[in-house]
């Protein structure tokens, strides 16, 4: 690598608009990619006509799978069958990580990019897009910390437009480390779960805000300044971004959705949940303000024993008024997930204090396939 | 390759959930990319220690621009100064095109993945986020064409939820080949300028409604097909897919917004315009639907001579009915687009047939930078 061609390419580099060939049909073949099978097999295909191995890594399978190169430098594999659900997937093509470009359907996360591939199965899953009424969803830009405009994304239930005079419960939902507002609706298909439970008469309806977990992120990009790393779980900073976080749901979403959409503004008619990072804030917000909400679900995620002893004495030093206040606590995580056996430890200190909660132990690992199950397990319980 | 190791490994895939490393914070250092700096030179950083050349490839730039690597395998390389405005970019790194994995920002497309960077310039620009009342951007489930269920994207100007007895007029924004619904939205920042233009008393509160130009590829997705190529601009095909189009935004798009939304359901109240292949659908619906639309506004986009003279004919037979009945037929197109000529021929052609339009011959070719500029121009004369 030669310092001084960089420096002269730099310097002819000029500031004008070029004709775009992305707006353009693309060149060469056209690529399909993924193909489910009826037998849920999937074929993955990949465009690298120079390059020496592709490799697909998906979450339905362990380990990389070897793509084969074939006509006109297309590489392709067909794997499975896979058990039914929506999975990330990517490819490696000489150890480089890309998305599917063949593929619409992506992982909205701040660090890395993904692609998703819908294996349906015979049955429709509960996320699956049916022939029932739809609700909508809705990014609203609101007033957030520090003089920010925070973006939050709203799911209103079908019939929301048509029945004026209704209010709605709202569950506040947030997604995890690296994810964004999006990552819930886009990965989640949290508007496409109530949809088909409301149809089925399993969930009342109900509103759902997905906010963004990263506010310091929103602060970065809004003032021009580096986006800063994620910092440790358990770390000053980490404890900081939480409380920077509750601060702008109680004091900023809450008051933005309520005077916006029409819900029932009570704590009975208000639940929180959250997968991983974004169920430490939601443990963390919830018990720090057991005024705003009776319902608490907790998605592969925990407060530290220290945690709950310095900051939310009250939830076990007075049990019965606990248990009273929360209409439910969840706890629901993986046999394989990393947060596993944090998890149980936390649900051990709540038992042996007499903290009541409801919870689930289900099978696969820290996943956004177990997460979208635990969030269509706790819609049919809340706000009943 | 060898295709005995293939088989075995995919003999070996067992349907089950790993623990997913996508969604733990990411290993190895923390990349912050894209960097823009006061005087608008932008720096752009990849992680990649085991590759050999990465280049960054964007539309701010003629060519692409070799990166250096550094410290810990970061790539990266500062360019500009580079002229305010929003560019779609990416990586190649060893041959192969990435998005840049640090960056939420990106182009929603059927066919390639870029991320998107955001100079923003000493005076906001008309995309801007501005501290001014925002409008929302809801993502819509309609009936569609062949049973299937469509998605569509809709602006819903500041105050529209405060309002509830305004009506609004309606414009609908097509984008172009490969890209989504979510591309006016994404890219386009269809919202933003009309929050800003609205704030200053320079357009009308009006709705905007961003469809998917690719019907055959939701019908395709919801019937579990291959999804087609696109077919080529002036084939039978393409004519095909476009009345397509046509069908389903004038019999079930058009239908679901005015019963949904609070619009003024009449000609005078409703635009239509498009980008590249959306601004052809733009022509031929506007032209087949003369009592639908009063305002007609072309990005980059032209109709073949061959297509007024057989399915338009009464635009140029009957001048003086055409100018009385479009208050507004808007072409715009850049001086370095690749359909500079077929659009000024054209122009040519509606002015040899005494069809009155409003033209705006730009500098550049055929990018997003442009067609949003042509919606900030578009938007100001729209209902008035």
């Amino acid at each position: 690598m030669n310092k001084g061609i960089i420096n002269v390419s730099v310097l002819l580099l000029l500031v004008f608009q070029l004709n775009c060939l992305w707006a353009q049909p693309p060149r060469g073949p056209y690529v399909i990619s993924p193909v489910v099978h009826e037998d849920n097999t999937v074929t993955f295909s990949y465009l690298a006509p120079e390059a020496g191995q592709v490799l697909l890594n998906g979450q339905f399978q362990s380990g990389n799978v070897p793509m084969l190169k074939g006509e006109q430098g297309i590489w392709s594999v067909t794997v499975g069958p896979i058990k039914p659900d929506i999975y990330p997937y990517s490819f490696m093509v000489d150890g480089v990580t890309v998305m599917d470009p063949a593929n619409v359907s992506f992982f909205p996360n701040e660090r890395f990019k993904g692609s998703l591939v819908d294996v349906p199965g015979k049955a429709p899953l509960v996320h699956a897009m049916k022939n029932v009424p739809h609700g909508s969803v809705t990014y609203e830009y609101y007033p957030s910390v520090r003089n920010t405009t925070g973006r939050v994304v709203v799911y209103t239930p079908p019939g929301y437009n048509s029945n004026p005079d209704q209010e709605y419960p709202v569950f506040y939902l947030v997604s995890g480390t690296t994810d964004t507002e999006e990552t819930w609706f886009k990965v989640g298909r949290a508007n496409l779960i109530l949809d088909n439970l409301i149809a089925e008469g399993k969930a009342i309806p109900m509103i759902i805000v997905m906010p963004y977990g990263n506010v310091e992120a929103t602060i970065a990009e809004q003032y021009g300044l580096p986006k800063p790393a994620d910092p440790a779980r358990e770390s000053e900073e980490g404890a900081m971004r939480a409380a920077q976080f509750e601060t702008d749901l109680v004091e900023n979403i809450i008051p933005y959705i309520e005077k916006n959409y029409r819900v029932k503004a009570d704590r009975q008619n208000r639940a929180i949940g959250g997968f991983s990072r974004g169920g430490g804030q939601t443990l963390r917000t919830a018990f720090g303000n057991m005024d705003l909400f009776a319902w608490v679900c907790c998605y592969s995620a925990y407060l530290p024993q220290a945690d709950m002893e310095e900051s939310y004495r009250h939830i076990f030093l007075h049990p019965d008024q606990t248990n009273e206040q929360l209409s439910l606590l969840w706890i629901s995580v993986g046999k394989d997930d990393f947060l596993y056996e944090d998890t149980t430890s936390f649900m051990e200190f709540l038992k042996s204090n007499d903290v009541d909660f409801t919870s689930h132990i289900s099978e696969g690992g820290h996943t956004w396939m177990n997460t979208k199950q635990y969030l269509a397990e706790t819609a049919q319980l809340l706000f009943k």
